[in-house]
């Protein structure tokens, strides 16, 4: 069949008092992105022809991370309920033909898979005037309850304070998320009423009204972590787990051995090859990849670096943005390395930072080097020759080159370049006194009891 | 009604064999503060007249903790139950009335809400003997249960050998916490025997001997959570998962952000404020405060430390006691702060120790920089000026100022003041030593293979 | 009764493609040592007579992990079942009369507790032709059934599509492993037929067949931890986390504790003492003892590391192989210890590398000391004697040594050896220019400026 233009309408127009905030609810991160995104990229697999957000208080803030977005904004002010909500959007869909989709921007975790089901749905040979997306929670609390026949055709949508207690029994509760067509949505929604205790409009009446005029909708159900809801910052660790829970799953079955999986926290963005191994303790932050064969030891950052096969990092690497560690190359303990490329097989293995920089195939490192990048103003780059040796506790300060094959000497402060197969040394001379030091302890002991 | 004065008798009198330690089992620490403190710290918020702790083996260790404190120490020895520990408060006790409520130091979790609804039913209209402190633990195992009737009147105490099946079957169990008035308690306790298989005196008898009086007693009930106790180390690990459980999610509720909660560590007295963002891996040790808006990333371990708004430490940061992190400033990582003020948007992002400094507002501490405040003898104070730029790898040799808007060149080390404004370099000059490297490799290449 | 002799044969020979891996199943690392190794030690503690692993695909891989060992490695090529697989093993056990346990691979976790258990079942009077290890798992999916009397003897085995729903209803599992006679083993394997689906010789038929003869079998339960399989990286993680749940178990059992024991990961051999303090967030590499009363502070990491009682390590101490802390020695944040000695007492508590070298008693290693052992082709040795104090931030170049009680100014690189009591200084004279960083600002300014 010929696919039915899409478009999404995405409700977050909630106060989200309960995370105590002042950042929108909605732009919270979930693994390093802020959760309407990831909803977001769920539509876009759907190649949607319009998309809206709803917004009310902090709409600037959302409107702010939309910017650039083929994403329409909203407002809904003042807040009425859901279905007062869907029908601030009629303006952006007007002259749209197609399905709608309604979701939540606090409910992040819905895959496209499950909205292409609503979808699908819709379309089947009995075309109901409403998708409802189900779930049944462990626990089904205080959810509106969908009681529906085994062909998933929806009875009756009952909000859980109107419920019976048979229907109380039942434990299909109603996500919010629905799949109208656009040819439906407002008709309804324009009928709906707000004669209930809170005075709102909500979107679930639809279905009822669509039944009032002999339509029947559908549910169409799906498991209840997928549609888990962030209103509290509990919640959103909750989901957060979820998210990781998933990620680390998928990186174990494509060939990754994760020692303690839910120790390790992915972004949203990270790429893992195959035979790599992660310790415990191990953070992705956005923009990571990670190629074939790598350990990645514990306690191990690494947010915008690439890693190449069989190198390996950490424990305790550092690794930032623009960090690029090449193949069989080595970056140990203690040692950050940001805006810098090492070349394969070079090693800097502790203690050391590395920014700004480029360094040659099988260069070494030594322990404590440090390259000086940055004078309080502007930042300059170090080169650093293939095959290179910087002795330990040495100080690059850039801009400066050292040629391939060259030798620094341990504890040099290296200010000019060095040329290729040049040894550079810049220290003093080491004095030594004689019983110097059994004179300053008798001292210091001296002092030490009189000040006691 | 005016409130009663209130005595607490704590017992502390086990052996703690199953603990393996050679420390008190009552002192080893939760959340790092010792068990013991933690429900005297419950108990204060009563604001007790009289305390009393009852020890046996390690008395001393106890009492050594309890120094200064308005608690007074009485020895159990021999150990003859529950009931004959309760009778040696009964010297401390003399001349007091009021409620006594009698709590186990190996149960540290009891909250002062208990033990306030114990009391007050002491005080409701029928007037219990004695208030026991009921749970419904999952596995109810060979706990003494209590059977009560459903408006928690109790029937009849009975230890878990002595039960019926139908009594067994009964999930109400005796915490072993209590609250009688101290006119009750020492009349009831004279009559406790020891006429059982242990030969022991047991607390719980005074509730049947009570009832023979015709005096009732009643339950309160409460988590099981609550009331579990330590008997071994694996028990402590439990009951500190469970503090920490409800320490991680009270701070989520204020606003808190925890990516990964069950990967943050707080102490007994963490003190973090709203919108603040704590990163996965994160431990607080005791008499941390963490103002609005801070970041603490990955990885990082604070104590003693107070951390201003705004800040970003981590990952990797270390704060020792006496750390005190300005306004939008930013300790980075492998960085250690001990002693240390560092102003208003100070820097201090790699690889660095700053310990008895001061560091003014803005100022730039470059990577791996080091206060050298030990001379192996005594400590001494490096002060930093605003807007000061230390290079990298330097080192300041304290006692030593370095003025306001100084710099300092990389790989220094400072050993005299540095005025305001000015430039001080301590570093030898480098020489360049062409084809050294080259006939360093060529003899080293032939001396491994001589010796390979 | 005399022993009888025993024998293990050991599959290994599955394709283990669910792992997605280059390495062969059985050698990815449980608690840091291959999983098959796990099993073998269990096995050798029964003290075997003759040991057979049965390979298929990279079986050069297993017979390298073997090199050595008094374990025969057979080829089972093609692969056509579990009974085919020990008819493999019919050579090497050729003239063996005793007992053969049949072992998986890739189940590594079973005890010699449970293996002891199957061999005396089979020697009890009722003498059966197998012992079979069951099973009860939460759920038992698609296993297959064992059906048995109260009495453990074995009416039916039955694979799960072939049971009846009343069969499908018994939860108790066949777990593989068997316990057989040698000399009833391969005359039963003889009979094993191919008719079915998979055309494959499998194991469990020769219970039915010994039953044909009129010889009953009987099963022996375990827990389902102790045979969970491993075929995928997530099945790995979920057999490393019991491995892991056990032994921070047994090491709170033994008086250790463990803040959050989740967090803490052992090695297959560690060894802690008594009232040892292990914070959240440690790893034990293979090869550490830890001797009693130490605190091992958080986020550090050890591998083949001695630390002697009393000492204090971390946070984010990394001991590498040949690290030997000594009594009450201290080895502070991002400190490398790398096959030196700390004497008792020594210090390294900041930013340093200790590689190897020895550290006498009661000496002082300063913040971000660095020990210079290696110039790109042969490693040297650092000797510092007992109560030296090396100044923060200093190089010492191997081969060189510290006297006893010498001094090492801050800041110096020593690249000769200093005599006991003297004082060793090798740094550049200081020079202050007055007014230069308010000039230099003045001009970064107007550059950054114009760059705009």
């Amino acid at each position: 069949m010929p696919s039915t233009p899409i478009a999404a309408v995405v409700l977050a127009a909630g106060m989200g008092t309960r995370m105590k905030s002042d950042l929108h609810k909605v732009l919270h991160p979930l693994a390093g992105r802020p959760m309407l995104f990831h909803l977001l990229d769920s539509v876009a697999a759907l190649d949607p022809e319009r998309q809206v957000v709803v917004a009310g208080a902090r709409r600037e803030q959302v409107e702010s991370a939309l910017a650039g977005l083929d994403v329409k904004l909203v407002t809904q002010e003042p807040q009425l309920g859901t279905g007062h909500a869907v029908l601030q959007a009629k303006g952006v869909l007007a002259g749209f033909d197609g399905d709608v989709l309604i979701l939540y921007g606090d409910v992040p975790l819905v895959t496209t898979a499950t909205m292409r089901r609503m979808l699908d749905r819709l379309h089947e040979a009995d075309s109901p005037a409403a998708v409802v997306l189900g779930f049944r929670p462990t626990d089904p609390l205080a959810y509106g309850r969908v009681i529906a026949g085994p062909d998933g055709i929806i009875e009756k949508m009952v909000e859980y304070k109107d419920a019976t207690d048979a229907e109380r029994a039942v434990d299909l509760c109603n996500s919010g998320l629905m799949a109208v067509r656009s040819t439906d949505l407002f008709g309804l929604l324009a009928r709906v009423g707000n004669s209930n205790a809170a005075g709102e409009y909500y979107l679930p009446d639809i279905v009822m009204l669509a039944a009032a005029d002999g339509r029947r909708s559908a549910v169409v159900e799906t498991g209840a972590d997928e549609v888990a809801g962030v209103n509290s910052r509990s919640e959103l660790a909750l989901v957060e787990a979820e998210w990781q829970r998933r990620r680390r799953l998928a990186a174990m079955t494509d060939g990754v051995t994760l020692i303690a999986p839910e120790t390790v926290w992915f972004s949203h963005d990270t790429a893992v090859g195959r035979d790599v191994v992660v310790e415990p303790n191990v953070v992705f932050g956005p923009g990571v990849q990670v190629e074939d064969g790598v350990v990645i030891h514990a306690f191990s950052h690494l947010e915008g670096a690439t890693v190449k096969s069989g190198a390996k990092v950490g424990p305790y690497a550092r690794l930032r943005p623009g960090a690029v560690i090449g193949e069989k190359a080595r970056v140990g303990n203690f040692v950050e390395v940001k805006a810098a490329t090492l070349g394969a097989g070079a090693k800097a293995n502790h203690l050391s930072y590395i920014g700004d920089a480029s360094v040659g195939a099988n260069a070494n490192i030594g322990a404590g080097t440090i390259t000086c990048n940055y004078d309080g103003f502007l930042k300059y780059r170090t080169e650093i020759g293939a095959g290179a040796f910087i002795g330990s506790n040495s100080a690059l300060v850039a801009p400066v080159k050292i040629g391939d094959g060259a030798v620094v000497g341990a504890g040099s402060v290296v200010t000019m370049d060095v040329e290729a197969d040049a040894l550079a040394v810049a220290r003093a001379r080491q004095a030594n006194m004689p019983g110097w030091a059994a004179k300053f302890r008798a001292t210091m002991a001296e002092r030490k009891k009189a000040k006691g």
